[in-house]
């Protein structure tokens, strides 16, 4: 039996939302599939060497606030200048205390597991976006080639 | 011929994206699918026993505003505090005055139709989250429990 | 071999992400794909005649700023009114000077290379809207239409 294979197409690029196709990306490699990931849109900030991502607590209200902040600051507050940045801290710290890896470290266990990394070269045009800034060993490309995976893929996503 | 297989990871704790995965599953079940649903980061909040999750019109300008709110309260307006409140409770008012079942009874839907709930296990360890809170005969899991089923179905989607 | 399918459902309904289903599904039928697209929720605004979507800054940190805005206006500046106007109309008119389709074109190119678009009936009810307003050529149906394609489609995703 051929191995499974997981296309996964990445459009987000906050940190809540870059972990969990770094997460199963890693896992499924460890699973014994073949995993390629197509980035695009605000997805390419995950590919930055210096990846300088933030959590969002605007318009999310899903997002648990650490020690009784809501209370603090209903809403609005979530819009205060260094809000973002705060928030962002507060989680890594978080997920740090608890263990979780850095986005980065899952990041490079992709890399080392194979896991095929594939940057939109329209996106990267259209934002004036520089290669150079992008982490090694990473192929571009367009739709089609995300097709030319996905169409055999088990599992395919879009996160 | 095997009875098809539905997988959905829902990574979202709002209402309004809570509504597409408990349609979708319950639906699908009843077409005679076979489901699971694997909940992780801010979807956790949607296996709270009280659901207390919301709307968010913040950043998200396709959301249309009910009775020319848009016009009274332009862009800033949804951060004005309590409105995300207030339009979390005109969107329940208006699904109910339209017969749209609420989120907890499409839940209720899912788990009697034995579309089978996993909770992500290190979001709950992430958040200190308190299973107690959760509804029951929900399993607890990770990346690689997801696969298991994933890797089998004929639909995957991440919510 | 029987030709490839895709399923798409799009419930979102912002500038930004209309553009990769609308994207994905033409040039999946450009490579012989067989294409279905189901718009519920927010996503049926990408389908009304006189289309009217927006990028939205707020609540999205992954959004590259033009300009060095980010310095001008951290973080709150995205609140400021107007703003989302501003950054929908810089977007555009980025894309356009970068010759990237508008949404309007792929959409129209999509209807073209015979993309199927099914309008999800229950929110058209729940949220008032007109059929008149949308685009000709579209079906209606619920979530058991999406299965009938989905069930048998290669590449399913949820946008």
């Amino acid at each position: 039996m051929s191995e499974k294979k997981l296309a996964i197409i990445v459009t987000n690029g906050t940190l809540d939302w870059g972990y969990p196709p770094f997460i199963l990306a890693s896992t499924a490699a460890a699973l014994g599939y073949e995993v390629q990931i197509f980035f695009t849109f605000y997805g390419l900030q995950l590919l930055k060497k210096k990846m300088n991502v933030k959590v969002s607590p605007l318009g999310n209200p899903g997002m648990p606030m650490p020690m009784g902040m809501d209370k603090w600051f209903p809403v609005l507050g979530t819009a205060i200048p260094g809000m973002e940045s705060m928030m962002t801290m507060m989680m890594k710290n978080k997920m740090k205390s608890k263990g979780v890896a850095s986005l980065e470290d899952l990041r490079d266990l992709c890399v080392e597991a194979e896991v095929k990394i594939i940057a939109c070269q329209m996106t990267v045009d259209l934002f004036d976006m520089s290669p150079a800034d992008f982490i090694d060993g990473i192929e571009y490309g367009g739709a089609a080639t995300f097709f030319e995976f996905a169409g055999e893929s088990d599992i395919t996503l879009f996160v």
